[in-house]
């Protein structure tokens, strides 16, 4: 099962419900473009690579409503426009709708709709295939034994299937590596607590869940032999913006001189922009602060304000390596940067 | 209101129940050594320098219920065992115990039950005095218009009454001082979602609770002027033994030029403990971290494992200055912290 999968007849896009996890293994079967906007802002799919494929999809479902060709093109750009602003801060969810849209080609053409579905199927398949790339590559850089730290989720769940970061751990345990793997909850939608532990414990891999705070303890204590994020983008220089805390984490691994690696895609990697700085950081509502219940008791006071920034920016001096698709980059990342994009 | 006080009618130590807030204010009757060991033990009562007079008290109570003066010395040294016992690895609550024991001087008195109870209702006054004097050391580094970034709670609440750290801000508050104070939710327990964000609504201080997570991007983004947390144990080498998180919140302040303060009593520093290597770290119930309901689900997978360190150690080159009550320490902190310790 794939975390988000197309089916023709229909049309339908299939994809598992996420917000229902680690309770429920609910699929939805979603048949309009509005309904994939939905499910994108509500993140019942998360995710740079998962979004950015649903989002595909939800292009071809727009097409299916068409009564002509004019009337696809019309419904197309809306669709499109009505994606796009699901998280208008989200790169990746852009580039898979541009690209998508690329892909197609004439739109004028008779069989643009379905040029669209084919264009995103690819997309889906592309991202099944960049994973497994990006597993082979990173998994050299663990040893059997290992201890790794993880924030928020970065496996098959964010993409289409197998995942980034979470990826390299599967691709390393399924070589015969044995691996612990600490699990940052990651607050405060606890991806990590939900998602991650859910996935790790399906392939049986060792792991423990650990409060984000406590992350900087483990690296201190000498526990830790590597740290594994994702990213959400990657700017020119190679500052990352990823799930909020990511920043920390990495201070807290270069503080005690763990490597730090950071598992994208190239199509993660934005030459149009030039550092974190420029990256704009997504604010979602503090009710997902604050709508917490810990030992059966509602946790903040009624009427508690709170401050909810989805996203930080990490400094590319503190990443020791991207792992990506072609390979590993190590530093100076603006000229190894440029040339993956570039190739 | 105290967070801890003393009535010699019963005797009867009271305290106010920590874990039942913000929801409720219970108030809890305790009469015997064993209730106030329970009372630590389940974090009715926290803070440093709140459970360390809740147990010279403690032994009060156990004095009351002897006999003769050779039943008093039994169940008071019964009694000192269990409250040490209760959270082993804190240094106030020996040092509270110890020094309890000591001022109330000949163990063989007629009176000794009652120097008992003297002494730990001294202990309980100086712990305000000290309070009010670091609020007014440390009130001086913040000015009128400040963001303030603070972690777990180190108020009232944690105190006999007002606070360490945020003693600080209520002092500056006091003086007419604006503050905008960011408050660190603290998994795992929550102490400052659920303690401090009621004790600054309490007082009319204005404040927004962020995921701890967030920290760092709240520092990254220049919105920070100060942060101010507490301790638990200060290692002769000025190394800080505190609430999961300080570490990663120290390191993002420092790689920001941040200030980061630490408020403490003199009594918290431990001039027995050269480094923070050598300060053992409590580790607490796993299912700490995993009872969480978040939007109405359990979040952790059925049967997932976890870790919980209690307290991390902040290495003394991250930190800017100790607000203590006989004034602000700055480095060299060995020289420093010996001078304040002999005085």
């Amino acid at each position: 099962m794939r975390t988000v999968w197309w089916d023709p007849a229909g049309p339908t896009l299939h994809m598992i419900d996420q917000r229902q996890l680690p309770a429920q293994l609910t699929v939805l079967a979603l048949h309009t473009p509005e309904a994939v906007a939905d499910a994108i802002r509500s993140m019942a799919v998360r995710g740079a690579p998962a979004i950015g494929v649903a989002a595909a999809f939800g292009l071809a479902l727009a097409a299916a409503f068409a009564s002509d060709p004019q009337d696809v093109v019309v419904r197309v750009d809306q669709a499109a426009e009505l994606l796009r602003l699901a998280r208008p801060k989200a790169a990746n969810l852009r580039w898979a709708i541009d690209e998508t849209l690329r892909r197609a080609g004439d739109r004028g053409s008779e069989t643009f709709g379905l040029s669209l579905a084919v264009a995103a199927q690819a997309l889906a398949d592309e991202d099944v295939a960049i994973n497994r790339q990006m597993g082979l590559h990173g998994a050299d850089l663990l040893k059997d034994g290992d201890t790794v730290l993880h924030h928020c989720n970065t496996g098959a769940l964010a993409t289409v299937d197998y995942g980034t970061a979470l990826g390299v751990i599967r691709t390393a345990h399924e070589q015969g590596k044995h691996l612990h793997v600490l699990v940052d909850e990651t607050r405060p939608r606890l991806q990590g607590a939900r998602l991650t532990a859910w996935e790790l414990d399906q392939h049986g891999i060792d792991h423990a869940i650990i409060a984000d705070s406590a992350a900087g303890r483990m690296l201190q204590q000498g526990e830790v032999n590597a740290v594994l994020v994702g990213a959400d983008r990657v700017a020119a220089n190679g500052d990352v913006a990823n799930k909020i805390g990511t920043y920390m984490v990495a201070l807290a691994a270069h503080d005690n001189r763990v490597p730090f690696y950071c598992v994208v895609p190239t199509s993660t990697v934005d030459p149009s922009t030039p550092d974190g700085a420029a990256i704009p950081i997504e604010e979602r509502d503090p009710q997902e602060v604050l709508d917490l219940i810990h030992q059966g008791q509602q946790v903040a006071p009624e009427g508690s304000r709170a401050l909810n920034p989805a996203f930080d920016i990490t400094p590319a001096r503190l990443v020791t390596a991207f792992v990506t698709e072609v390979g590993i980059l190590r530093p100076p990342y603006p000229e190894a940067l440029a040339k993956v994009r570039s190739s």
